[in-house]
């Protein structure tokens, strides 16, 4: 047995990536690990993707139901689409080639809430589970298993999943160890508890994945580090989002809404998040905390210094440099990171009780407050909602950022109504663009209109927009949320005719 | 001192109502209670809609931002919208007047999920809270308040208000005494607890609400009944729709899905509501459970023999017959009903521990599965989001209902796209019409709209509803969620223009 396979059961299941494939058939509903693209089996979807190929080269049939914890690497999700090996996928892909099937109708996707999937799945609405794939550090001697660099739906999909495959890859860092938090208390209702959690970096669970030896139908070696790529600086844009949101934080604690150390940050992914983090840092914040999905190279930046000293999440999410940074520290990063299962990062309940503040990025916003976080007009998928629905809705501020243009200017990020909605007016206090920040709270429609146009829109086309909303106001039929509903979406008709939102 | 208003220090603050309501200023932000209909005050806002028809009659300013539960009556949003007294309002309204006022721009409403208010109100969101006009039922020796027929935010308003107003109406049963729940246990964060709620009859606070003596600068006698219209039985689509829901209820109980004694339901108001309430009573349900916003009639004929053992809410929204069945078998209901505040009954950690079962009216859904559930033609508010998307997001089955037609066909309340998206894709399980039930879980945007279209829409539409989607598939930029974007609103727009969504 080697060091990282330490129960004889499972190591007497030890086989090669092609034998563990053949499990896999045609029409099975496979779950696997992985989440921001950590953490994700490395070298078994490349050997199904192989057979799937081989089956597609006879003229067989081979198409599966994907489901993972969040976004996966181009050796999951690139690889089985290439071979059109996903038939159906959720909830979350980021992956270029698997995006591309799903906008040309060739692959079936739903995107569903981050923290609703293991509830879901476990209450049967995507059928029943044939296989797990799941990545982990090491396989413990009484058979428990140190997760990877994501939690993600693993907890789930070895309970529900029939048989299970595990990949046991060397290069994931030993000292992940202990720094997992598996909370074994969730349940259906009507048989579900309080969780008592109260604050970010409370230990509810263990450090160690169960898993039934009996399930468990192979076990697989991989090398292979999570590909993530590079760490970019934030860009002058972002810097001046950021600057506009701490800005806005200050004066909440100014006037007594918001704690000197804030409330447990959750960040969405990439360049604006990052950059809030760094403005954080650079604003002097100090002793804050974060409840979030992802641990990506900006916090580990604010944890290493103490600006954030607890960071509990259900991914790492690391550059190779941080990968680096991460392992030479290890010590200062165990007591300061937990990761959790996804339906706990994500948990309405836990995201309440601690009054997350939700910072999310999106892809357009309307004169309302409507958020558009998923779909480029309205038909094509992004990436998907992720869990920025989770906070948006039951933290205690919902805060949603994005450059006032994007293409070059071509378009708007502001717009009279958003060509799809995924988080409503209901569900938005504070929009940022680096034009200013627009506070929501306690406005009505058409406060909300005149308050996004002055703070949001980018000068180019605030005249635009003034010039709708003043012609909504006159001609809409109902003045509660005036609009021309036949000009509505006019603004993206005109950006898929001639390539330009402008008139 | 009257048996009503037993505390001396309260009673020596009576006074007349239009004494009280010189209390309210111009610019004022007022909390009133009030609950769909049930609790509100009868005489100050009546007396406080004279002094404002007296103060604009001489020329001067008098505009309030009112905060209630959810909906009042005519006495009080009727009565102040008449004299153009209410500036903003918030969370709820169904008063016709009002309305008008809302949909004409002359009165500013915003929207907000009934679970977010209090919170939203604590935190400063809408400003300072200058007075509370709250009804109870009695006032006791100690000074606690015994409430009445509703509680909503009541419980939010004495503590964030400068001064409160106390309405004691003894027409309210005296009987309520003993049936009320209020937690004192929420907080802001960082200072969040566990509630520790876990079956809908747990009480976990105390039957009185608490008010700090000096705040309280009047009290007033009433003497009304809420003012509840006659319960109508439900019409032949209301029974159909109810019926494919209990047929599917019982196939999710078949296939272990679903307990046999289903999980606490959340019931929306009106005719289809009650229509699935009497569905399950004649279909042989028993020993169900309720955690919901309002008892109406159909639910309390379901308390009366047990097919509901036990109902938590926070309004009693009785019509004159139910008030005096409920007032006759006092005795029984009082070990069956529970009130508790808005926050607590619409609590997203409540909601999610429970898996709550969300059946909520719509407006309109359209092909992919987003619902509309405010608004006529995505520009007049019609009521309000209410609680539906408290319990839609954080339940464990989210259904919408609706006939499949509406204004005598002339309105399809299915269609391409919503006019105004109040609940996403992503909080949509089941759709039903009385053509079928749609069950969208697991499913993507396409396989959700040929869904739709084959059991929900109305045989008159569906030719056309087909006609679009085929060709959005043909045509539309991206396949994820096929939409043409020119015409994806053209439903409406024809509604608008000629009366009637046909082509």
């Amino acid at each position: 047995m080697s060091e990282r396979i330490r129960n004889s059961i499972l190591a007497s299941k030890l086989m090669s990536a092609e034998q563990a494939a053949e499990i896999i058939r045609d029409g099975m509903v496979v779950g696997m690990s992985g989440f921001t693209g950590a953490g994700y089996p490395k070298v078994v979807p490349a050997a199904l993707a192989a057979r799937i190929g081989e089956a597609h080269g006879r003229g067989d049939r081979f198409s599966l139901n994907v489901l993972t914890g969040a976004s996966t690497a181009p050796e999951l999700d690139g690889e089985l689409a290439r071979v059109d090996g996903i038939g159906f996928r959720l909830p979350f892909n980021t992956d270029p080639t698997m995006r591309a099937k799903i906008n040309k109708g060739e692959a079936e996707y739903m995107d569903v809430h981050l923290g609703h999937v293991a509830q879901q799945a476990w209450s049967g609405f995507y059928g029943k589970m044939d296989v797990a794939v799941i990545e982990v550090t090491t396989i413990l001697e009484d058979g428990r298993l140190v997760p990877s660099t994501s939690i993600g739906n693993n907890k789930t999909w070895l309970d529900i999943a029939d048989k299970v495959i595990i990949e046991v890859n060397s290069q994931q860092p030993l000292g992940l160890d202990g720094m997992h938090d598996i909370y074994f208390g969730t349940a259906l209702p009507p048989h579900r508890k309080p969780i008592l959690l109260t604050a970010p970096g409370d230990r509810i669970g263990e450090p160690y994945l169960r898993v039934d030896p009996a399930k468990v139908v192979a076990v697989v070696e991989s090398n292979a580090p999570d590909r993530l790529g590079h760490f970019t600086p934030p860009d002058a844009i972002s810097k001046k989002i950021a600057g506009h949101l701490v800005e806005f934080f200050r004066h909440e604690i100014r006037h007594g809404r918001l704690p000197p150390d804030l409330l447990p940050l959750q960040s969405g992914v990439g360049n604006v998040a990052n950059a809030v983090l760094s403005g954080l840092r650079e604003g002097g914040f100090t002793g804050l905390t974060s409840f979030t999905e992802v641990i990506q190279d900006g916090m580990l930046e604010l944890l290493s210094d103490d600006t954030i000293t607890i960071a509990s999440a259900t991914a790492l999410s690391l550059s190779p440099e941080a990968v680096q940074e991460f392992v030479d520290r290890i010590d200062h990063y165990r007591s300061r990171v937990l990761l959790r299962p996804q339906e706990i990062s994500n948990h309405a309940e836990l995201i309440r009780r601690l009054g997350c503040l939700g910072i999310n990025g999106m892809v357009e916003g309307d004169l309302y407050g409507n958020i558009n976080s998923t779909h480029v007009a309205g038909t094509s998928i992004i990436n998907g909602i992720g869990g920025s629905g989770d906070f948006a809705r039951n933290g205690s501020l919902s805060c949603f950022v994005t450059p006032s243009v994007a293409k070059g200017g071509a378009i708007s990020c502001i717009v009279p109504m958003v060509s799809h909605v995924d988080h409503t007016e209901h569900d938005v206090a504070i929009l940022v663009t680096e034009q200013g920040l627009a506070d929501l709270r306690g406005l009505s429609p058409k406060q909300r209109a005149r308050t996004i146009i002055e703070h949001c829109a980018h000068p180019d086309y605030r005249p635009m927009l003034q010039d709708y909303f003043q012609r909504a106001l006159q001609d809409s039929r109902g003045k509660h949320t005036p609009h021309l509903l036949g000009e509505a979406l006019s603004w993206h008709q005109r950006f898929l005719e001639t390539g330009s939102m402008r008139a």
